[in-house]
């Protein structure tokens, strides 16, 4: 459907892109900053000059423990700690005071008061089948079942979707299958269905459940419903789940944010939420208007098996044991479908924990390490899996601290709050500490979950960490047996082998992603153009099966998805010797070439996606400033400052302040979230593969024009970006 | 007429400001690097750790020569070099071909592809008379009368206001005075004037022109002239004026830029006019849609002699021999007014000339010395009196380069193109290299005109450069032989003893201006947040009377305004020795409490200016991060360029990249300038004062959110700029 005019502006300003990719950094050859600078400190040994001691790294291998994370884990999901509770502060109370006795210092509890959203649990929420007689015939379940002993319900929040209206819309239900843009297309314009006033029911999966909300509301719909289909969560069959296995059972609900910007507090955009801040007023506030509830397939057979209308196309269906159908409405005449939210926005307090180890050298630089702190229920793989990684690394570095070593820059490790809702707890910090972190953060490395399989690492990362996760994980040894015995000895070999992608110079390399939304690294790329790496360790494909839900506990971990803790262990590893290479060595393991040939890569994308056809001109990429590098004069620590700081700010170049189209917030034209689909970043440049995806629906001549405009901007921006690379003294060609 | 409502917020939110501004510039006190870096190079002698040599001071006071820059301004007005024309190309090769023969490295010309208007010579513009036959009865003149038998008039563009729209409206005219908001207000409001279709006249003065063409055209007036009237222009009387003294002779004419924004091409709002751009199609562009048109007062008698109507106010007369009437109309029955405009906008080139001195030790550090280049005619005063100092200092300066003599930082020298239109250049510029200039500039030291008059200094400058002005123009000797006669040495003498005013500690400085637009230091301070002054030597008031005329000439210079050239060799020295001060001084010339103080004073003229009366809390300011400075460890680099770089990205945090509430471009909440007169930056918060007037001409509850609103941001950023002096690994509190 790739239209001809569309095409033909693609093009040429594709084309002027990667012109300005290869020429301008093609200049940075002319650059000689050995000559220029002269060596001032010819003769000295000091260790304002040296490297730091790679020794360390080996240090860290060997203190970091499988089972003191295992202890961590423990403790960690003992009980419930969602986000604005007692249980959330007690929490991070605990951590603050665990870091101090490592030796982090400061340690500062950095509060936010931010709207949350919560369900009541007088009157819980609850999906309801009604008759003709307006008599209710059934109720979906208030609570997940207990299933083990040990679990302890007293303080579990019941099943809701973060930021729902509260509400009770009444009418006929329609299935919209994953809920995604195309399955609304499809159903109101092949099928010609009316959405207005219906209860839609969507299948979990695929994308962002907020992107389904967003879609649902903008089509009409009075409420929306989303379940975990067996297809997607219970593989294995139904009577294959936990506990006995790691997939989710019938009663099994997963919980989830509807955050319609995933952009923290929705009280505060673009602001933080600080004292005496101007706070939107209710009515003007960017949440849902509709009630959004999420349900197990028990439940959800209930609906979906006396469904009237048309059967669903092949790619529609789920494995409940039925004729999954369109609607709209039951079977039975006059029966509809109720729902009864009473899910509410709440102002609550959210806390970041923020920990300290101080710099020797340049404690103006920061590395910093973060992981969110909430969970919906006990979250012993999202975020706890993460945060047991995180005790661990703090532990181990304030163990070394002790001891006398001194990381020439500053590391934080910070235990984010409210992360589950929207990124609340990082991106108030950002929005706050926006102007200092821009100057002065080297790198935030993220971790959510840590595990979640034992298939290969997974990353999603910016390209200027590239080189610095490939060299780490090259250096730790790889937790899973028989891939040592298959001669695979790091977790590199098993990630590149597993996870394979053709990169610079026809080379493998494992596979990285591109960042877009999902974890908190997100507002550090799109609101301030910070380098950011995320990781964990994944299965093949996919999440894991009890995301979200009350079972996703400690006896999942330790019983299905590491039960020694070695993953964890290496997961640590990988964290802690980014930090330590991040922060510690004196020219910063960089390769701004990285970021020129995924660009290359992210055009050729957006040809592919769009149906450009076209002969490129003969483009050769240089990457001289990488040379460039190797020819400091390390003897200057200015000199080596100078170029680090080029390396670590040119990612600072992609930010526009203006920001995507109509999103003033998202300013990161490489690497911010797709509008519809806020865990994807398509194909790398958002505000262009957005705006066509809409073109493709219909055509204006006014997203022709922004379309054009962006382009623009994006190759401005990338011409920018390569003069911060140029001779300091000549940045101006 | 001070609204209760209004007061109480302001009064809340101010409050809040004041305790943000104590508070947490007081928290610094905590800071003592010396302890927390230790000492690196204790008994390195080595010149990366060593102060500059402060004998080059006396060097370049002895090297600057009152002659040279005389001789560089005979040259420079040879030939008028209005933006765009092939004279403005041919005056920057020259500049370059210069500037490379000092020793300058590199010198490039850096180009804009830019929409610019000019006159069409083949049919000039013309105000005329229309009688009821509708016969032309007078017609103003299409020239200036040549006055001097130098004067050589082929070059010269006829009178014209830039981005005037063209056309020939007629109708009835009306006096509104200097076309103020108060004087529309008034014409429309009190006397009940429908200004819809007329013809409205202005006299130049007070406000920016473009602020008073942007009143007219939301007014409806069908077209806007402006003219000098001899009270503000011919004071000395209409028979003493030029070539017999400074003032305007009735045939001269004030050209002039109507930029409806002041920031750049109107085609590229925000981002720079380079190759491949997307530029703003026609129909949308923000420009004038009526035409403009400026003349002299021997023309605005023919007219305004002969209007009927009400006699106008006692503050609403000028000095011409005549009883000055409101209109509409004139007091023949069916004579009415007619504009014949042919100033189109074109698309033309224009060039900033870019010289490097880089620094041995951080030259990816800059200090930018920048003076406009393009002159509406000869611009004896405007620009060139400030290019003939400019090229004196670069001369030398490259003097001393040649001798061996190496600033610690990079110099750039910039001779900017198109300014009058708007600021063309340097806002291009800024849009383009934006990024790297927050990062790496220290200061940008602007002189537009060097010297206007004999009586004392004037700058306009932000905080952050108070102390090094000050210490800078100590030194400077005083260019006028009474006041060194009268015991006043300096230049700084001489400006305290005429400019005086109260500020830190109950002291008396020189009286120091708040930056707003009106020359290319704006898009540094509105737009990036650089520490910036602007100065020249100017008359105990106003302007002078030949500005933009045709009549700007080196005659006037060299008759009346400066004979022996010795206010512009103090000039050049002051601007000189802040170049040197701010490159080559170890640890910065900055005091970051006087940004402190000058909050405080404008948090209170925000409250006198709205009538907000209530007794503040106890609150005292403190001063801790210069003590901190005077602490630093001199012996590690690192730790020294650390401080002076929280000293000079404090600015920084007062840049909001949303902008001011509608106005996304200009985004300094202290200093941006105001939106109905770019030349005045108000009461310090252009954001809230805009507001607050338009509220006392109507309140509405959606402009009260707006100030709401925005006290709340700029508490936050005056909070952000606090956290950027804290101890930089403990700035989270």
């Amino acid at each position: 459907m790739a239209n001809q005019r569309v095409v033909v502006v693609v093009v040429t300003i594709v084309v002027t892109i990667v012109i300005v990719v290869s020429f301008i950094i093609g200049f940075v050859s002319v650059q000689n900053p050995t000559t220029k600078s002269g060596t001032f400190l010819d003769g000295v040994s000091d260790k304002i000059i040296k490297d730091g001691d790679e020794g360390i790294t080996q240090r860290l291998i060997k203190e970091i423990s499988a089972n003191s994370i295992k202890g961590y884990l423990k403790n960690l999901t003992s009980k419930p700690h969602l986000a604005g509770t007692p249980a959330d502060l007690t929490q991070a109370t605990q951590i603050k005071e665990e870091w101090e006795s490592y030796g982090l210092s400061p340690v500062v509890l950095n509060p936010y008061r931010v709207m949350l959203s919560y369900p009541d649990r007088e009157s819980p929420n609850l999906i309801q089948l009604i008759n003709d007689k307006d008599e209710i015939v059934f109720s979906s379940q208030a609570i997940e079942k207990p299933l083990r002993p040990e679990h302890n319900y007293s303080d579990v929040a019941p099943p809701f979707n973060a930021y729902s209206a509260s509400g009770t819309p009444q009418g006929d239900l329609v299935y919209i299958n994953y809920g995604r843009q195309e399955d609304f297309a499809w159903i109101t314009q092949t099928k010609g269905f009316n959405l207005t006033g219906k209860i839609c029911i969507a299948r979990y999966g695929k994308i962002y459940r907020g992107s389904k909300a967003l879609l649902a509301e903008n089509y009409g719909c009075a409420g929306l419903i989303i379940y975990s289909d067996p297809a997607d969560y219970a593989k294995n069959g139904e009577d294959n789940v936990y506990p006995n296995s790691e997939w989710l059972p019938g009663t099994g609900v997963q919980r989830g944010s509807c955050s319609k910007c995933n952009c923290g507090d929705p009280t505060t955009p673009g602001y933080p939420s600080i004292d005496g801040c101007y706070r939107v007023p209710d009515d003007k506030l960017d949440v849902f208007k509709i009630p959004i509830q999420p349900i197990g397939y028990d439940d959800a057979l209930e609906f979906l098996g006396k469904m009237a209308g048309e059967e669903v196309p092949e790619g529609w269906k789920g494995t409940l044991n039925i004729t999954y159908r369109l609607g709209p409405g039951l079977s039975q005449v006059n029966w509809s479908t109720r729902m009864r939210i009473s899910t509410r926005n709440k102002m609550a307090t959210t806390y970041n924990v923020i920990g300290y180890i101080s710099g020797e050298i340049e404690p103006d630089r920061y590395v910093i390490l973060g992981n969110h702190r909430d969970a919906w229920v006990f979250g012993s793989v999202d975020p706890s899996s993460g945060k047991a990684c995180l005790m661990e690394v703090a532990r181990v570095f304030g163990k070394l601290y002790k001891e006398g070593w001194r990381p020439r820059r500053t590391i934080i490790f910070i235990s984010w709050g409210a992360e589950e809702y929207g990124l609340v707890g990082s991106r108030e910090f950002v929005e706050q500490f926006g102007k200092n972190l821009q100057d002065r953060v080297v790198a935030y490395l993220n971790m959510d979950s840590s595990v979640q399989g034992q298939y290969a690492m997974f990353s999603r990362s910016v390209p200027l960490m590239y080189k610095v996760l490939y060299e780490t994980t090259k250096k730790i040894p790889n937790p899973n047996p028989d891939e040592i015995k298959a001669g695979r000895k790091s977790v590199y070999d098993t990630w590149v082998e597993r996870r394979p992608r053709v990169g610079r110079n026809g080379k493998t390399f494992p596979h990285i992603t591109r960042p877009a939304s999902g974890s908190d690294f997100a507002p550090f790329t799109y609101s301030i153009g910070v380098p950011i790496t995320g990781m964990r360790y994944m299965k093949q494909t996919g999440g894991y099966a009890l995301y979200h839900s009350a079972y996703e506990t400690m006896h999942l971990m330790e019983t299905f998805l590491d039960p020694e803790f070695k993953y964890h262990e290496a997961m640590a590893c990988v964290w802690g010797e980014l930090a330590r290479a991040l922060s510690d060595s004196y020219v910063l393991p960089i390769e701004v070439s990285d970021y020129a040939h995924e660009i290359s890569v992210y055009v050729q994308q957006l040809e592919d996606a769009f149906g450009a056809n076209f002969t490129r001109k003969n483009i050769t990429l240089d990457y001289n400033f990488d040379e460039t590098v190797t020819k400091i004069n390390k003897n200057n620590p200015l000199h080596v400052r100078r170029v680090n700081d080029q390396m670590v700010k040119m990612e600072r170049h992609f930010i526009d302040p203006m920001g995507l189209p109509n999103r003033p917030l998202y300013r990161h034209v490489i690497f911010s979230p797709n509008e519809f689909n806020a865990y994807s970043s398509g194909s790398g440049f958002p505000g262009i593969s957005d705006e066509m995806f809409q073109i493709e629906l219909e055509e204006t001549p006014e997203r022709l024009e922004v379309v054009k405009r962006h382009l623009s901007v994006i190759s401005f921006l990338i011409s920018s970006a390569a003069s911060s690379l140029e001779d300091v003294s000549d940045f101006v060609k």
